[in-house]
């Protein structure tokens, strides 16, 4: 294993992002939030992702030099287009501009449509809660799960994002995507030989399998899938608010983004900023926040969501990274 | 079986309502929702309710005097107090006025708080997507379910709704609550001595069971619970949003529906208004709906949501309801 300290993680990745073509400012926003995930032990979305934005900078499914504008902004309604760039610089012009709204008007809503893969979308929703507003995310990605009663695979995985300020504590902050399993469970079951329970996936036939490797070539399952519709239904819920809403790709429309060539995704993200002070009133919010936390400390063993998160962020800032040495090899290259 | 036309149904609800004490505004308002459930088919939600509502105005847990009241409007933030009355003429307050705001600013998030049950959520979201914006809703119901890790009931059912409009078509409307299976299944298990499957239930000790009595004494499971927190999660967003946001009370704070006697349950709605009009552009957003529908609907069996809903209530308008005579008699009574 190599071990790096973040500014190196930081620096490295810029650099790399920057030799595949991207912007200044599109590089600098994409590896702090690699470098982010990376270091809250959120691996599959760190720095494994600067050798694919990599490759689709050159191969043309990102525009290194796209800036993303606002389209329109009407009222507590924002329109981002990331212009094909990477994700990463438009939602941060979504979320600013969302909070800036939210303060006059108590409420945004903002859309980032022609936009690409966006990481951990909670981490979006940092800003938000800083300053002590309540954050909602919507992201679709390429097609992986069927809808209710489908066959073959039509919504993305389609994560869910939220984050909810505390007065003296970190904030909440919850992140999930909509399959039953990531599909990385399938991919260890696989390699193991191991079957999967039903309700994870269908093979590429449509069929419920417990046969890892044919659910790996067919579709992930919605969560609940085995008793009902309603995980497909959610999928639905979030592939619409980020698409026909906005006007982004629907994810049946967009390449994978573990292919190298493909279309750019053009696929979509949306935040919703709400600020309590408009509605309940901060004191309000924040004694119904600790009413809650203290309920739920009562049962043993009970984990606040983004708590183990944060804590290894709070580690990796103070005694660096460590990554397998392919990696390392990697991104040493591409910054070459 | 009793038969009775739609007419007749929202006659007897109200007079049932109205001598239970509720206004001639609420009882209206109330009567329409309940025969509305009861003709798409939702008994549950249906006139089964009209004695459990005249119970709680009888008992004071509900306020049938109560008038709801816009207790502030900043710009996209709007919250109206229900008073503690009956949900429905204050659900009806705050998406009217959601839809008026969100004609000048493109979006609102309306919140409803000091409210009691709100029957089938979306359809509150009708009056939305009749004029052509797309609604979410979201609401919280007494403590059914635990927390990610938990042992004992926190957190409601707490369903999640959306409605979005088509062109020339019906609305797409899903509503769905975020348990793994509705509570009548293990009911409907425990009659005729079946075990349920792993991830329907806990007992009251907070131990998982597939002993469908057991679970019954003790939690619903949230969506997906055998595999991850993600169904746990996703109760905790809604109930944070109809809570903590608007100053409503948790699912633990209020007591079942199901008994007479116990408080006013003072739970909260919230509606999110968006008009794609101001965001994609309505011609987008309508391509969009029918792109989607159309890839949809390549797959047999397909079922849109809301559709099966839809044409019940079509054919009940026409040839009336059918209903239990016990349920008939009960009705006659209240109202007599």
């Amino acid at each position: 294993m190599a071990h790096l300290s973040i500014e190196e993680a930081t620096r490295l990745a810029t650099r790399a992002l920057r030799h595949a073509g991207a912007s200044e400012a599109m590089a600098t926003s994409t590896a702090l939030a690699l470098v982010r995930a990376e270091a809250q032990g959120l691996a599959s979305h760190g720095l494994v992702r600067v050798s694919q934005y990599a490759t689709h900078l050159r191969n043309g499914r990102a525009d290194g030099s796209a800036q993303p504008v606002i389209a329109s902004h009407k009222g507590a309604a924002l329109l981002v287009d990331a212009k094909q760039g990477l994700a990463f610089p438009a939602c941060d012009l979504a979320v600013a501009t969302a909070i800036t709204t939210a303060r006059s008007l108590g409420v945004c809503f903002a859309g980032v449509t022609n936009s690409h893969h966006c990481g951990v979308l909670v981490d979006h929703l940092r800003a938000v809660a800083d300053i002590g507003m309540v954050g909602l995310g919507f992201a679709n990605s390429p097609a992986a799960m069927p809808a209710a009663g489908g066959r073959h695979p039509i919504f993305g995985t389609n994560p869910v994002a939220a984050a909810f300020p505390r007065r003296n504590a970190a904030p909440m902050m919850i992140d999930l995507s909509l399959s039953e399993v990531a599909r990385g469970k399938l991919m260890v079951a696989a390699r193991e030989g191991r079957p999967i329970p039903m309700g994870w996936a269908l093979d590429s036939e449509g069929q419920p399998t417990t046969n890892a490797q044919a659910g790996l070539a067919g579709s992930m399952l919605p969560l609940g899938a085995v008793s009902s519709p309603k995980g497909s239904m959610l999928a639905l819920i979030v592939e619409l608010l980020v698409t026909a809403v906005i006007g982004a790709q629907f994810g049946f429309e967009a390449s994978s983004f573990f292919v190298d060539e493909g279309n750019a995704p053009r696929l979509g993200q949306a935040f919703v900023v709400i600020d309590p002070g408009a509605l309940a009133g901060s004191d309000v919010y924040y004694e119904r926040m600790e009413t809650l936390i203290a309920k739920m400390l009562q049962d043993d063993g009970m984990r606040l969501a983004g708590a183990r998160r944060a804590r290894l962020e709070e580690q990796a800032r103070q005694s660096g990274l460590t990554i397998p040495d392919q990696l390392k090899a990697q991104l040493d290259q591409l910054a070459a």
